[in-house]
């Protein structure tokens, strides 16, 4: 039996015996020597890879994923006997520590810091005493009150790390309750719940459902001093009310690591929006337990269990 | 009786009954009709006025610091009766989240992604499929060995936050062993150590003993790869070795939010050292938990108890 792997990422997966590994370029099609694979990983693979998959794999079984999204392998043409799994969890403490990241950085006010260190400036407006919670400003998370809107797995990897640092936390998701500790409201009740959010943390997927999610009418709902960020799906935030809002200084920062189109292109008016740091789609991009899931779903498929993580298509 | 509290930080301490708090100018001499004073908080307090609390309150019992250092509360001539409590413990959260700010800065990147977004381009070296561990610098603090010398509070405040972050943490401290979880190995043995260390934190505080603790030696043992963050005292880092060590390249990367002096002269060529942040000693200046330790203190003293965090002299 045959696993064909990516080479855009070292792997090494523990196979059942009798299983072979082969890394191929995930950006070609796939060499006819080796149609007989019965097991793809997918990273970062062409279309075309993908098409030549579908039509030629004969005796494949499993397409597993290492990306959280799928729609490239859903729209490839698989034949339906193969199960489509993803990558889902193998991103959350990269993408929550990316979170963090900018989060911090908006916070203490890093981009400020660097701008007066280029002027050699010892800023007393930014270090010395200060008060904890000053007049239209968030400068610590301690009491900060945050809200995760996409509360999966990357959510519920950040969030107990929020609230370590001092921070009230909520998630927002399709349906409301309780989920990993936390309070969680329905996704219809967020526009309601944002005036009294000073941090906003964006990790919903794309769909036609959050489109714009994060629009003028949820920027005019937060406060003045509310932070947004963004490591979710750049089409969920309206760019332009966004900027007008930053511009306007009715919010007061934002962090996006994701945006609408990528890459963003270089004569957006975004890249100059006051108080707006952007990384480029850096927060993710390096699937950490890939050999573990890819280990267990071969097992799973030899063994005649339940793959994880199957995409419903 | 009477407390005197400082302007500068807003408080409001429950007191016993009978206890009357007043708040005085802190860079002034104390107020003859305040001279009967039993109780002085301090925060932000000039030579001056420490040297006239010492003189003139003869009544005076405890003097509580909201700093952790009281070097000039010992150095203003109070009486040996005089209890003089220091703000242990009431900086932990503020300079623990501005230290994990740095260096989560720092891994991911977030100088040279505003430098390229100054450039309004979409670096595709940061972003975009990248290894989890690349040769020869950190982009993660997943499986990162951490060293944070110095282990007291704010350390054991950090440290589990990191731990959570996926980080292998250990503490320096005068002597070895096991403090709050975290295995601590004793300062003697720090240099040995460093050749293993991907990011050293500094929380070290200022004495003969510490100065100039990071200086050559240490930043030679440290990796090319390693990160140094300091958050202690601006002494504690030879500032000369640390620019050559990141002009050579022989460290990774250094934040620094205290420096020696303070500011830091407008002419310091450490302004410009490459991959170096430098914020204006911003991580505490701002007690959390103040109004509920004067609280304890004052209770202690009416009651006969022990003071919380007497400075011994």
């Amino acid at each position: 039996m045959k696993i064909l792997l990516p080479d855009t990422v070292p792997l090494n997966p523990a196979l059942p015996s009798g299983w072979e590994a082969v890394t191929i370029d995930c950006r070609e099609e796939i060499p006819a020597e080796h149609h007989d694979a019965e097991a793809l990983v997918v990273w970062g693979a062409s279309r075309r890879h993908l098409a030549s998959a579908a039509e030629n794999l004969g005796q494949l079984r499993l397409v597993q994923s290492l990306s959280a999204g799928v729609e490239g392998m859903l729209a490839a043409g698989f034949d339906e006997r193969v199960a489509i799994a993803t990558g889902a969890g193998l991103h959350s403490l990269t993408v929550s520590e990316h979170a963090l990241a900018l989060l911090l950085s908006l916070v203490r006010r890093l981009p400020e810091s660097l701008e007066a260190q280029r002027r050699s400036e010892w800023s007393t407006e930014i270090g010395g005493l200060q008060p904890l919670h000053p007049e239209g400003r968030i400068t610590t998370l301690i009491g900060a009150r945050v809200l995760i809107w996409g509360f999966g797995q990357i959510g519920q990897t950040l969030a107990p790390t929020l609230r370590a640092l001092g921070a009230e936390v909520r998630g927002a998701a399709r349906s409301a309750g309780t989920r990993a500790g936390f309070e969680v409201i329905a996704d219809g009740d967020v526009l309601a719940a944002l005036p009294e959010v000073d941090v906003l943390i964006d990790i919903l997927p794309a769909s036609e459902a959050t489109a714009g999610a994060i629009g003028r009418e949820a920027l005019a709902a937060l406060p003045d001093h509310a932070l947004v960020v963004n490591v979710g799906r750049g089409a969920t935030v309206d760019q332009t009310a966004l900027r007008e809002a930053l511009e306007a200084g009715t919010i007061g920062g934002a962090a996006l690591d994701v945006t609408d189109p990528e890459p963003l292109p270089a004569d957006d008016p975004l890249w100059d929006a006051p108080r707006l740091l952007i990384t480029p789609h850096a927060a993710g991009g390096r699937p950490v337990g890939a050999d573990e899931r890819i280990s267990a779903n071969v097992r799973a498929l030899v063994d005649g269990r339940e793959i994880l993580h199957v995409a419903s298509r």
